[in-house]
């Protein structure tokens, strides 16, 4: 697409050089003149990315995709890699697909020192017919956004981004496994690459998009897991960053899971306050079912309010749910009456219930795993019990999943199913 | 030092390529077996820091350092970094002096999606007589491996690290300006290399130093700033990372200080919880002087309850007026009587003694800045004033500041004083 391009990623050069460079800036700053877009929110001219400038320098050297059954989460990755630069004077510049290959990064840039990283995960999925198609990408374009100014990285047209990511996947296509479960990662990621040891909103940005074929994240059907109940470290805090999707939220949480597992236990259950309120599982949603004093279900997961993620499964879940309590889209094996609630849920009254045999059951929810049910929290020094099927799962979450892997597979038709 | 070795730093790679070669794993276990150390605390043998396998590999091209006068801070660096590479199967690999630029770093590496980096900061002073000496560096060593514990990075020997620090500073000692008030910062990162997308301990890692030389903070004199009382955002939570340094801490708070420059405020006054206790000040340990009701001085600083950043310049700051109360060691123009607290502090508290006037000072202390005075906070719509002598400083500050900087610089001979 361009040749002149190629001289950037020269076969004798080991890593695509960011923020190395100020002739790059300067390069890519004359052309963006004549593409200048104004950026709604912001108030500043600067080019938006635009995904008519796009540049793809193919790799020359693919690989094999491996066995499916070989994969292993996040750690095997496609041919190509998507980049895009941004810098305060002009705004973002020329996205590239290359092939996927190592960054150069000044060891100066703000990233490595003060965390400014955010990311997304997405899945596309090949359907029966060979179409690809994500799911609910606008959310996850959107909350980038949200994520982005919490910690002062650019904001960004999010329709455009997309674009381009859907050309990276539709290169890469041939990594997609086809086996019932699979899927294709997708991992858009920006970081602060300003060349400066200092604290502050950075002069330079990344953005980049890389593809990594996973498995099914229970390839011999639903396991429940076990959480520890934590008390001793917080995921998030009013005023803190918990309802974004930042680095930041993550590195904290390795060493209370460490610590979980030489308990016995497969994650947190993050815990706020002295009420001890249910927030997070690990790195997912969290959804409790009660059966009330009438007999109706009622499905539960913690509001938005401020220290919860607001996921994209999440919110699937509480729309089909609300859809069949509605009655304006009923799933089969639901429940007729089924109460959907955002409130927060304290550990006793999880404890009460799980006594009392009105705990029906828990489950986290995200991305990667879906749907994940719970069998038992370590709590306090005890353990609170919860019912699970025979197949692992809940009389709720079984059929919401069905309708939920099944938009998302092409099986189910549906308005959250993008085509690529 | 080592001929072999230049190949991976040939002139047409651009980058010192890190995480992405397993050869280079494969080659350091091979001579790391005959160098196997125990590492206390950890319970596993793989092998420690060892300044006895550093090699240096000098910069070609040294650059020419700027005017002393023209320096920003944090935007110049010397000509040489040290790298140290870590990975799990063989603990830490051999110590690099190399020339200073750009990692070669894969996009999937863990620092860039899930903010696993923590760093440090210290300063090296040229004395008047041309020694060089870094200021308390042990304490940093210390702290830098309670920070690399706390988000399961490796922990490592400090003296052994400090050893190839402080042969880097000689190799780059004409870097340190020779003006007063100047010095070469030094900044110690460590980052997660893991080349994977999931959240966990990672098998892979790099310490590396990179100097920059840099003037002083206030260079035409103490210039007091203003707070922005933040009820708004936290820093940090029980139970959460504030008391590490982690650079988890610093991304979140870049967005509270643009709102609080927008404002007319200099720096966030980090609050905590609904009483409002004083915790930090932007990047900085926090410092108030009362004058309680029998005429004594009070200097208080918050207690290190895990929201504190246990600060090298605010213990020594304690240990300086501590000593000078109990009368080991008096400071000149400090009164003889002086109560030294480590308590929490309120912002009620604050604002009665500024209406009462017992309010004497408040003031910041980090590496960077030393001694920060503040001349006025933002809370709740108003402002709370603070009074300053006509240099800006406090009595209380002053004297403390003229012996820390006396020690620091080398004109008052000090045990906390390393000669590099």
């Amino acid at each position: 697409m361009s040749l002149g391009l190629r001289r950037a990623f020269h076969p004798s050069s080991k890593a695509v050089a960011f923020c190395t460079n100020n002739w790059a800036i300067h390069a890519w700053r004359s052309s963006a003149t004549n593409n200048i877009r104004f950026m709604s929110g912001v108030g500043n001219t600067l080019a938006d990315i635009d995904p008519s400038r796009l540049e793809i320098v193919k790799n020359q050297k693919p690989g094999t995709p491996p066995p499916s059954s070989s994969l292993k989460f996040g750690h095997t990755f496609t041919d190509h890699m998507l980049t895009i630069p941004w810098n305060v004077i002009s705004g973002w510049g020329v996205p590239r697909i290359q092939p996927y290959g190592p960054l150069s990064l000044e060891p100066s840039c703000t990233v490595l020192h003060y965390a400014q990283t955010i990311f997304e995960g997405m899945k596309a999925y090949r359907h029966e017919n060979g179409q690809v198609t994500l799911f609910r990408p606008d959310m996850n374009m959107k909350r980038m956004n949200t994520s982005a100014a919490r910690i002062a990285l650019p904001n960004f047209d999010g329709e455009a981004l997309l674009e381009t990511i859907k050309e990276l996947i539709r290169i890469d296509k041939s990594w997609i496994p086809k086996e019932p479960g699979h899927s294709l990662y997708v991992r858009p990621t920006m970081i602060g690459t300003q060349r400066a040891v200092g604290v502050g909103p950075p002069n330079e940005a990344l953005l980049f998009v890389i593809l990594s074929p996973v498995g099914p994240y229970y390839p011999d059907g639903f396991k429940p897991v076990s959480l520890f109940g934590t008390t001793e470290y917080v995921r998030a805090t009013p005023g803190g960053t918990g309802a974004y999707k930042l680095g930041v939220n993550y590195a904290p949480g390795i060493l209370p899971q460490k610590e979980a597992a030489a308990l016995g236990y497969a994650q947190n259950l993050w815990l706020h306050g002295p009420e001890h309120y249910l927030t997070e599982v690990g790195t997912m949603n969290l959804f409790v079912v009660f059966k009330k004093a009438d007999g109706v279900m009622e499905l539960v997961s913690p509001p938005l309010d401020g220290m919860i993620l607001p996921g994209v499964t999440r919110d699937s879940v509480l729309a089909l749910a609300r859809a069949h309590s509605a009655g304006t889209h009923r799933l089969e094996n639901l429940p007729e009456k089924l109460t959907v609630s955002e409130r927060p849920v304290t550990m006793r009254e999880v404890k009460d219930a799980s006594m009392s045999g009105s705990l029906v059951e828990l489950f986290g929810a995200g991305t990667a795993a879906v749907i994940s049910p719970v069998d038992r929290i370590g709590y306090l020094g005890e353990d609170v019990l919860i019912p699970t099927g025979s197949d692992g799962m809940g009389p709720i979450s079984r059929p919401i999943w069905q309708e939920l892997v099944g938009r998302q597979t092409g099986a189910i038709p549906s308005e959250w199913s993008v085509v690529v």
